[in-house]
């Protein structure tokens, strides 16, 4: 005979089955992220036996915190409940969820089924007394006087009043509110939310090198140059400033123009190739300046509303210091020399990779980590991660614990561009955002699955994306056909499909030139110095300027997850609206996919969304344009030309008796 | 400053991801369910840092065993792992994942590529001799001395000769088999899988009320009666024979005909009022004979291939001994009376429940559990367990570990029919099988949504339906218009979607006068004796035995997950697939949902699914009509006249060369 099946203890602790929670990534082995200000919104399944009245509530504090605040959940629908709470800080929070059953709401629902029956009622009211009574010895504070004198009062009153006097409205309240709580259960873990600060969800990159701010082929530029920028950049209105590298570069197997492996003697070499006896990670390279330059640039930076962004690239010239000083942070060859890197099917023939679980492993994470501490020293906040896929997981995991845990504002952006699953990955250990596929993404099909996919489930929870329309690595084959108007519905689609967007220095002037058959640049900036007429014919500064101003005045673009694709029939234009959970704000885009002919169709413009039917009128004001009008019913019929208007956005503003 | 994040330790330990593993249920908190002979098939994305090549095995025990057996995994797609192994004996096994780099493997797909570009490979061929060597040192048993004379060989050869030797197939496979496991990673859990015998997925079974067993209206039945009945039984082909509670009835608020509260003087009252002075749930009504003639009916239907299934009721007729032998079982009110049960909106006047959490728990529970013991004594290995749902879940999930701790091959029907996460939530808690909405999913719409609900997700993996057709409490407003068409129809549709499921006596002649205007049979059975004629003209015992016959002799109706519903161009026609995953066995159901109205259409026969081309042929065997032909292509029109053929089941058989 097997042995006994102990008892579950203690009794009933576990009755009510609280099942499904919601938000949680890994079953609660990964956070989620919100930012500042949120609502966390938490759902579960919850149910017990029979028919009794049960409750629950949310608990949550921050994690360092010592005693948990509860908020009440509530039942929706087919035994799911929610309840939330609002964070206010950074760092991180910790809920679970309790429920009970609610003897007192039982009784009332039974008495007043019974009393609408006309059943006799003498046994009930004599048990709805004795539940008032274990009332009484659990309330606390002001209302146990109020409950102690109810109970004596129904005491001393005939039992002929006992009934009313205990569904009296004020009196019911009274006695629900310190009812016990029996069969109590605790959902069997702790679920984490991360909080950072808006701007890790909320942000628009602008990519230049430092070294072409001199804006002269012949001439090395410096941090003071990027100070004459900054009015242009703010002017564009975006509010990151980021910068590929800026250490000393080593001249070992350094590369020419176009990555070609021999390099002439004034060529520069790529910015990627970090280290020579000048310095390493962190070292500024000479021609661009000292360090208190760098630190002069970051303030005038901020004074422009800016944050400075710098690369992290782990890896090392074959000039770099620490190959010297730190032989043990390196995996030698047998014939004692280092293989250079490699991220298939790119080749880096002027930089080594450092060994993370070699036996100088603890001093060199620790060394990677006292570079960025170095640099936020500095007055770095951002930091974008180069190839992280390449680089364990559980480095990064201890990483950025490290950063945020003395710098909880700190971001990282992690450049991945690699297989999904691994970029979900890094965004679950902990990186702020996450560079993403868009730029591979530009049929109306591809837009919206991939909305869809970012925008549900795990990744929605744990994975902030960032839309580059363009990098130095990436030429984008549909903009190098499709002439301006691809630029401005490709701008349009990643300032207004994610919360956080980004370009590279060059998009503005509708930059394409490629290396032939490549998604790579022509002459790319990677390899040499680049002066360019920003003021050229045809740039889309105005236009990108709107969009940033867009975003700025609009919340309903200040979040990625709430897209809300629209009905336009016809499949080169892709609608789709961006509305606040609160229905205060909503911003709607027709964009033309199509950046080589007219496209004509019908389109539905979201009056449901504020509980308005089909003949309605909602007003629109055109963000772009400019102007407001009066969009009268459900259905519309619009044509976007490439050659003007590409695409429309607009902010509906629904009637004021609409919103709810 | 923070504290300093502590190191991973030990290192690398964690640095290949293994997330998403499937099957689980809960997080691994609820064990899946399989019957004996089954593969489990266990998926996971694995994926590392780099370019490395990675491997992986899936570990599994049974959960008594101490060591772990190995089987390999493979990637399948986009980072997604599988592998599988068979469970050969009931009880519980356990399973968890294990990867690591391979650097043998990864150093051959290097070798491979850059000897494919002419590359110069002497470093190359020192590194791949290093990890040979790593490799002798683990090898273990004959293959320890092979490896180690092969790295002699390659020792006392011409470094010339070294990286052919490791090349050759048969070395590579040996050092392969033997190399280090670096930075093996362990999935951080355990989950469970709960193994049962084949009929917790599979099987039929006939409802009788064995004092109706006589067939007469006037005199009691016995269990010689039923004894008598057995052949009938067998005959249509069911294997599970079930009664409803076969214990003294008590007296007191007895229930008359049709559940009228006065019972006249020769009413012989509720089943389910369980309990009078000759006993309670360990005792037989004394009309239908001793618990000496049980066994012997229980012999009986064994021999006949028939298992008896009980009815486990939890709740007392007020004349049950227990109420005064354990009133510390009861919840007393306080005029010393107990409240009679509800399941609103049904009241059960003459009965009284138990309270689970009174201070007579331990002696309660023990006392239940003693009661299915008993009956498992007397050689009942099936039970259907009556409203479930109003028990505590904790209750259940101790008491199936007890009974199936002792006796692993009892099988528990669970009677929920209530909120559907309630109903889930008995399954994950250990009911083997669980009644469920079938008798209210009619239209095509629903029938579909509710196979794809039951055979996806969690629910695949822990809840086994039970497809009754009718039950003494369900009169199925469908069939209280359809005529027989329609009672054809539903025993097909439940025999050939559910890999278990059941009837009512009298379904087979088509019973179905209702007391007005409700879902409840007129006269029922639950309140008084019937005598039916078993020959009535019009009755489908025929067709039920086929159907019967038909599940027994075709493995792909064995299971319930292996539904493929079927193109056909008509609303009220549903047509599906069932095939095993081998392929090797496969059944098409065409069925015409409107027992009034011919119905007409096109549909398609399912040729992808043998590997076949739209165009083949592929042979049909009428398993209810008889006939075997040949259909030509995929697409066919059918017509199911009601009065004629109101559903076809065919056997589909594909040329034997198209077999996978």
């Amino acid at each position: 005979m097997a042995d006994e099946t102990p008892f579950p203890w203690p009794p009933a602790a576990d009755r009510i089955a609280i099942e499904h929670v919601w938000p949680e990534v890994d079953c609660g082995a990964t956070p989620v992220k919100r930012i500042i200000g949120d609502t966390v919104e938490v759902f579960a399944d919850i149910f017990c036996d029979g028919h009794d009245v049960i409750a629950a509530a949310l608990l949550y504090r921050k994690a360092d915190e010592e005693g948990w605040r509860h908020a009440p959940m509530r039942p929706r629908d087919n035994d799911r409940w929610s309840g939330s709470f609002t964070v206010t800080e950074t760092g991180r929070y910790v809920f679970t969820i309790e429920a009970w059953r609610d003897p007192f709401a039982s009784w009332l629902k039974e008495v007043k089924v019974k009393q609408a029956a006309g059943r006799d009622l003498t046994l009930e009211t004599i048990e709805g007394v004795e539940i008032a009574r274990a009332a009484v010895g659990l309330a606390q504070g002001p209302e146990a006087v109020d409950l102690s004198q109810l109970l004596t009062a129904v005491q001393a009153a005939h039992a002929d009043q006992h009934l009313a006097m205990l569904l009296d409205p004020a009196n019911a309240e009274l006695i629900g509110r310190w009812g016990e709580r029996l069969d109590l259960t605790r959902f069997a873990g702790e679920r984490t939310v991360v909080v950072e600060r808006p701007k890790a969800r909320f942000s628009a990159w602008y990519e230049l090198f430092p070294r072409s701010a001199a804006n002269d082929g012949q001439r090395h530029g410096t941090f003071d140059d990027v100070i004459a920028r900054l009015p242009y950049v703010r002017d564009l209105g975006f509010d990151v400033l980021y910068f590929p590298p800026i250490h000393p570069i080593g001249t070992t197997n350094r590369k020419g123009r176009n990555n070609s492996l021999t390099a002439a003697p004034d060529d520069v070499g790529s910015v990627y190739a970090i280290g020579s006896p000048e310095g390493g990670h962190d070292a500024v390279h000479p021609q661009l300046g000292t360090i208190a330059d760098f630190r002069r640039l970051v303030a005038a930076a901020r004074d422009h509303g800016l944050e400075i962004a710098l690369d992290f690239a782990i890896q090392c010239s074959p000039d770099h210091p620490w190959i010297k000083q730190h032989p043990e942070w390196f995996d030698w060859r047998p014939d004692g020399s280092l293989k250079h890197a490699e991220n298939p099917p790119k080749k880096y023939e002027d930089i080594v990779n450092v060994d993370f679980y070699g036996h100088g492993q603890i001093s060199l994470w620790q060394a990677l980590r006292d570079v960025v501490l170095f640099w936020v020293e500095q007055g770095v906040t951002i930091f974008r991660v180069d190839n992280p896929h390449t680089k364990p997981l559980p480095f990064w995991r201890w990483f950025i614990a490290e950063v945020n845990g003395r710098h909880p504002d700190v971001i990282f952006l992690s450049e991945a561009f690699t297989r999904p699953k691994m970029m979900r990955a890094l965004a679950k250990v902990g990186f702020q955002q996450s560079y993403t596929y868009f730029t591979w993404r530009n049929t109306k099909a591809e837009l919206t699955t991939y909305m869809r996919e970012l925008t549900s489930g795990d990744m929605a929870e744990c994975y902030r994306p960032n839309f580059f329309v363009n990098t130095p690595d990436i030429n984008p084959y549909y903009l190098q056909s499709s002439g301006r108007p691809g630029f401005v519905v490709r701008a349009t689609l990643a300032a207004t499909l994610s919360s956080s967007w980004g370009l590279y220095s060059g998009f503005e002037l509708c930059e394409a030139a490629p290396l032939p058959g490549r998604e790579e640049y022509l002459d790319s900036e990677k390899y040499e110095l680049r002066a360019r007429d920003w003021d050229a014919p045809g740039n889309i500064r105005d236009h990108i300027r709107k969009l940033n101003l867009a975003r700025r005045d609009n919340r309903a673009l200040q979040d990625f997850r709430n897209i809300l694709v629209l009905n336009a029939w016809n499949d080169q234009v892709l609608a789709y609206a961006r509305i606040t959970p609160a229905r205060d704000n909503a911003v709607m885009v027709l964009a033309n996919l199509d950046p080589h002919n007219r496209q004509e169709c019908d389109y539905e413009v979201p009056l449901w969304e504020f509980g308005l039917p089909d003949d309605a009128a909602i007003d629109a004001e055109d963000l772009i344009f400019g102007g407001r009008f009066t969009l009268h019913g459900k259905v519309h019929r619009i044509a976007l030309d490439p050659a003007h208007n590409p695409v429309v956005v607009w902010r509906l503003v629904p009637p004021a008796e609409a919103r709810p």
